[in-house]
C-alpha cells in the first residue's frame, strides 16, 4: 500500500485545521508522506473540489489515498465514505465530492466509514476530516483494506457537472474554473477542436481565431485560446488575465 | 525520539522564511518530517499563536517536537526555550507563545536554549526560527536531551487568557478566536453548558435557543450554536459566517 | 544524491499546480521528501523568485534539488535546464530566475532537458514544472546525472539585478524586496555599513541614525535600520510595518 497521503480541503491556511489532519494522520502512522494539494477551495464549494481533485489525482503514483473534505453537511445524515477508483483510494464525505473521479473510472467500490476502530477515539460533530478521514487514510496505509471501514455502498452521491453540449457546427459550453493566473478553463476537451477553430469567449462574446500553442504566440496582453494542462481548452492572455478581460462564462466553438 | 517536527509562525506563505526554517532543521536531520500547521498566525498575535498550537498539538503523536514563532521580541532579552510538556516538546520564545500548553500539562521542564553547539553557526538578530529554533529541534530529533540545550528555566513567561466567568444563573465569556469559516470560537467549556442553554451572542445579542448537534439542525443561513472540535461552544451560521453577523465578542449563556 | 526537492512558484495555492507537481515528482521517486520554499511569488516576477531562491537555498542540506518555476515564457523558445551550482542541483525555465544563485557560485554546469526518459510521457503546453521540471528532480534525486538530461548550456540567460553604487562618502543603494512584515530589504550588505552610519530612507527620505542590534532598541512603531537575516540592510518598524511608512526605492548610507 501507498504511504502518501493528499489533502484537498476548503480549511483554507489560516486555522490550524489541516494541521490537526495531518497530526491526526501521523498518529496513525507516523511513516506516512502527507502531501497538500490545497486547502484553498472556496468554502462548500463541491464542485470545485471535485474539479480540482480530479485533475490532480491522476498525476499521483497509483494507490496514493487521497482525502478530501469540502463539507457543508458535517455531522448531518451524508455518510463518510472510502472509495476504490482503479487502485486509487479517496476518502470524504459522500456528497459528491469524488464525481468526477467515479465517472472516470474503470473499477469502482466504495464503502461507508463506519468501524470505530478506524476512527479517532471521540468523534467531533464539526470536524470529521480529523477525527474520521484522518484515521481512516493513515489506516489504509498501513494496509487496512478499505471493505473494513463499515458496509457496501451501493450507490454514491453525484453533483451536476456543466457538459458541453454540440449543435450544428457549434460546440456550446463553458467555463469551469478560474485559475490564480486569470486562465479560464472550460469543460470542452481538446479532442473536440480543431486547431483552426474560431472561439467565442464571453457573454459579449471576444473572437478567437484558432488554438495557440504557446502563451508567447500572440503578444503579451493578448487574448488566446490554448490547450491547458487537463486537457481542455483554456481560454488566456499572454502575461495577463483572461478573467479581466471576459465576463460570463459562455464558451462556443465554431467547428 | 519523534522525527516529526511541526511549524506555527506569523511568517505568512509569501516570503521564504517558513522555507528557510525547513532548510535549516533538514541540515541537522534530513530525515526530519516537517508539517506545517500554519504560517498565517496574525503578525505577533501570541495569544492567536497560543491557542492555535493548544488546540492542534494534542492531535500528534507523543514526543512531536513543536516549533512556534510569534515573536515579536526577537533579538531582545526574551530567552529562547525548549520546553518538555507531558512528552511533547515545545521550542520557541519565552514571551507566552506555550501558555495554553504548560497551563493544561502535568509534568513540564524548561531550558533555555543556549548552548552554541545546537545552533546555526552563525546567528541572525532578526531570525532565531532559522538560525537557533529550527535547529535545536532537528537536534532533538535526532535524540539530543533539551537539558542538553542550555540552563533550567524555573519560570516561563504566561500571557493572560480570557477566562469564563459564572455569575447567578450565568456563563459570560468571550470570543477567543474567529476561524476561516467565520465560526466563533468561545473560551466556554462544553462541560459547562447544559443542552438547552439559552445563548446571548454578541454586543447586541442574538438570542440562540439550545446547542445543535449539527449544523444542518437548523436551517441555511441561520444562526445556531454548537460543540466545536476544541471542546468548547461555538457560534456558526449553517453554511454561512457568524462574524458576519454578530459583532462584539461577549457571550452569555443562561443556565 | 538528495532526496530532498524543494518547489518555488508564482502558481499560488488556491489551485491544484503545486500539488501536481508533487504527484508528478513522487511518481517517479516515491521516497522522496518534498518541501514548499513558496508557491507566492508575484506572478511572472522572476527577479523576486531568483532573490527568494538565493536567499534561501544556502539553508539546505548540500546536493538539495531545488525547482523553481516563475515562467512566463513556458512553452516558447527558453530552454528547460538543470544547473549544479556547488553541489547544489537547479531546475527550471532559463530565464534568469537562477541568476543570484549563478553569480554567487564558484563552480557551475547547466544542461538542457531534452532527453524525453526524464519527462512525463506527454509534456503539456503550459505546464512544464509538472510534465518537464519535477519528474527532472525526482529522478536525479534518484541518482541520474544533470548530464544526461540533455546538452551542455554554455550560457544561461541572466536577469539585471540593481546593485548598490558608492559616490563619495555615500552608498547609493535600492529595495529590492518587501516582506510580508513590511520589511524593507536592500541591497546593500552588511559589510559596507558601519554601525553608526546615518541611513537616508524612501524618496521623501526618512533619516535613520546608526544600525540597531534587534528591533527593540527602538520604541513600538519607530523606525530602525538593521542587519536582516541575509546580511543586507534592513528598514524596518518596532512591531509595525516600514513599507507603511517609506515611499520609493531609494536608500542612501552616510560612511
Amino acid at each position: 500500500m501507498s504511504r502518501i497521503i493528499t489533502l484537498t480541503t476548503d480549511f483554507g491556511i489560516k486555522d490550524h485545521y489541516a494541521g490537526s489532519m495531518k497530526g491526526a494522520a501521523l498518529s496513525v502512522n507516523p511513516g506516512a508522506t502527507i502531501v497538500d494539494i490545497t486547502h484553498e477551495i472556496p468554502k462548500f464549494d463541491i464542485l470545485c473540489g471535485a474539479f480540482s481533485l480530479g485533475e490532480c489525482c491522476r498525476h499521483f503514483p497509483k494507490g496514493t489515498i487521497h482525502i478530501a473534505v469540502v463539507d457543508p453537511g458535517v455531522g448531518s445524515a451524508r455518510k463518510p465514505i472510502a472509495v476504490d477508483a482503479d487502485g486509487d483510494i479517496f476518502i470524504g464525505p459522500d456528497n459528491g465530492i469524488f464525481t468526477f473521479i467515479l465517472r472516470e473510472a474503470k473499477r469502482r467500490r466504495a464503502f461507508e466509514i463506519s468501524n470505530p476502530k478506524f476512527m479517532s477515539s471521540s468523534v467531533s460533530q464539526t470536524f470529521h476530516g480529523r477525527d474520521i478521514f484522518a484515521p481512516a487514510a493513515a489506516h489504509i496505509s498501513l494496509g487496512a483494506g478499505i471493505e473494513d471501514l463499515g458496509g457496501i455502498v451501493e450507490k454514491t452521491a453525484e453533483i451536476s457537472i456543466p457538459k458541453p453540449r454540440i449543435r450544428g457546427g457549434e460546440i456550446l459550453g463553458e467555463v469551469i474554473y478560474t485559475d490564480s493566473f486569470g486562465n479560464l478553463v472550460t469543460n470542452i476537451p481538446s479532442i473536440a477542436i480543431p486547431r483552426g477553430a474560431r472561439i467565442y469567449a464571453g457573454d459579449s462574446p471576444a473572437l478567437i481565431e484558432g488554438v495557440s500553442k504557446s502563451y508567447a504566440e500572440v503578444g503579451r496582453g493578448e487574448l488566446l485560446a490554448i490547450i491547458g494542462s487537463g486537457g481542455f481548452l483554456e481560454i488566456s492572455v499572454n502575461q495577463g488575465r483572461a478573467s479581466d478581460v471576459i465576463g460570463g462564462k459562455s464558451i462556443r466553438v465554431l467547428i
